[in-house]
């Protein structure tokens, strides 16, 4: 459940049709790398990112032909991360991937004394802090690495240029949150939630369309950047095929931030068209709603499809929850503090520690779900 | 004269060899959108660039064969641009030069449908602010872009991955200050000023050095870079063969900045010895020296070097100093701040505009010279 907080988002205003439509953008995390820092709290994300390593190493070992991609490519081999954040997972992540890679030439070319260069792109928002990214680099790297600025659900690279693509804790969030369930009056307005968990069916739908638009525009882009013969590799929030959000234990938690909210603004903190108008762009798909996307794009075959267990080193949840919440504050506290100020906004994210230690055998009997979406694509 | 604050840098103590040497390392400008920003204050070198402007696109239109470079490579088209700021004069070089490109392939193959991407990569050193540049990126840009932190002094991209390089304004920033310069009782030790500017023959020859070797790794790594056919285009300031810098008024400019600074001290600022351990890292090369190291490197062929008058719109000199200060001031303060101190550092440019408006009629007879180089090479 940690790897959750990879993207904030924020509230914009947009004109048009007479009236004032309330859109909640992604954003990236928190940047610098203070108390609340993503930089400082992504440890759960680097430790479920984890679990799928060997999983990676071993498609990249059986099925990247590596150096008939690098040979195609006068052996410059391309690697593009997908919503990399200030680091430092992304440079783990690009580590491993590299190493595997580096492997797999090996083994099909025991011999060569030509090896092929590394080019790492890390990608994330403009809004993103590159500037701790790139002055957290590791001094060591045998790559070379560039920053790319934009939203992963456009084009960000020519056509056929990239040959390993991976994206980690950022495909569950949506490029905005539906327009419809802010709307007054729409059947899918979703007055006094935060999220579609416990929302009513028209508010999940209206989340699974938006998931749906946004994942295809992912991989129409992907499909064109990636070479034939290319990897695609995504690890995200998922959930088990026809389970509902509010049995997930990161649906129990925007349950609580929502209810929190609706406290606060009954203690006349803020208005309560303030939550109502508020909607997290974030959406766990089940691997059915995954495979219809893809099959949809039709240019990528499904060579491996699972969930699993995000946090199998976690010997007990309760003991964590503060820690937890720390890593939830420092993806999520800019958008809060946007809509709903910064004393607010601090109070809710102190009662949501109280209330789920209060919480925490409800909890502790949840943290086992396979909850985790791991997936890799080969372009066709 | 004003395209001169490019770069900033940083005093650094090494410690070895039983003493302490000081290193004054380049570093990127100010960066932000505040009032002494590099992206606010940078519009002199904006129009001392666009000098250059035709004799670029009449090179690219002469001598860079668009058609086979983009059929070689996928058509994708890939261009660099080393030491890019905080834009936004980067983003207009970017465009000129693309469009030019653009222009040239068109002229090729009036027929073709299938026009070359471009891929757009801007480095600079890690500690640039990047954020500001990704930030005001042109939202309507028709390429794909890059950040690349990292010294251009050292290599930034795979092998043959680069059709067209330039650098404007950067490459008089040497990596740092040359270390003979500091060290006491040296032959070459620089006491009681900051730059090679009306120093000692050793100083000079010192600077020249490190100029030579700086700008030989720079070669050396786009030699690499660059493929064979591909273009480099250097834009930064440069000195008539023979002539003492001291003439010069950039010279002047740091023959007062080091009067001031040496002023400040006397009156108990700070310890004369702030001045003697600061050397300004910038070499201002004549083409003769510019083309030794061309020559040395032996993997390019020079299609053009020129010196130009920088400033032809310029109608006055008098008028704009304390706008060039301000030019001035936003790329240097950072450096002078961390040896001298903000109030040191404040007074220093306070009384700088006020010593060179005095000597504005000194300034009027030489803003006219000719003093930026220009060069055009392309890789063998």
């Amino acid at each position: 459940m940690a790897e959750f907080f990879t993207m904030d988002h924020q509230s914009h205003q947009i004109f048009g049709d007479d009236k004032v439509k309330m859109v909640i953008n992604t954003l990236p995390p928190n940047g610098g790398s203070g108390t609340f820092s993503y930089s400082k709290n992504s440890y759960f994300q680097k430790r479920s990112s984890s679990v799928e390593e060997s999983k990676i190493e071993e498609e990249i070992q059986k099925k990247l032909d590596v150096k008939k991609l690098a040979s195609a490519s006068n052996m410059i081999i391309r690697v593009a991360d997908f919503g990399c954040a200030t680091g430092p997972n992304t440079f783990v992540n690009a580590h491993k991937v590299l190493e595997a890679m580096k492997h797999k030439h090996k083994s099909q070319c025991p011999n060569t004394e030509t090896n092929p260069e590394f080019h790492v792109f890390f990608n994330d928002l403009p809004s993103n802090d590159f500037n701790t990214l790139f002055t957290s680099l590791p001094q060591d790297r045998n790559f070379f690495a560039c920053g790319v600025p934009g939203s992963f659900y456009n084009r960000l690279f020519p056509q056929s240029s990239i040959h390993f693509a991976y994206s980690t804790y950022a495909l569950h969030f949506l490029s905005k949150s539906p327009e419809v369930v802010q709307e007054l009056n729409d059947p899918a307005w979703n007055k006094g939630r935060i999220h579609y968990t416990s929302a009513s069916e028209e508010v999940v739908d209206a989340y699974a369309t938006q998931f749906a638009r946004d994942a295809g525009n992912f991989l129409d882009a992907r499909a064109v950047e990636l070479v034939p013969g290319g990897m695609l590799v995504i690890v995200m929030q998922g959930v088990p095929n026809g389970m509902p959000y509010s049995h997930i234990i990161n649906g129990m938690l925007f349950d609580c931030m929502g209810s929190i909210l609706m406290e606060l603004s009954k203690e006349g903190l803020f208005d309560e068209s303030e939550v109502d108008s508020f909607n997290f762009p974030y959406y766990a798909p089940s691997p059915e709603e995954m495979r219809k996307v893809i099959e949809k794009n039709g240019r990528f075959s499904i060579e491996r499809m699972e969930l699993t267990d995000p946090a199998p080193w976690l010997k007990s949840m309760e003991q964590v929850i503060p820690e937890w919440i720390l890593h939830v504050r420092a993806a999520m506290e800019p958008i809060f503090i946007t809509q709903f100020g910064n004393q607010a906004t601090h109070q809710m994210f102190q009662r949501l520690t109280k209330q789920l230690l209060d919480k925490r055998h409800l909890l502790q009997t949840k943290y086992r779900d396979k909850i985790q979406l791991f997936l890799v694509l080969k372009k066709n």
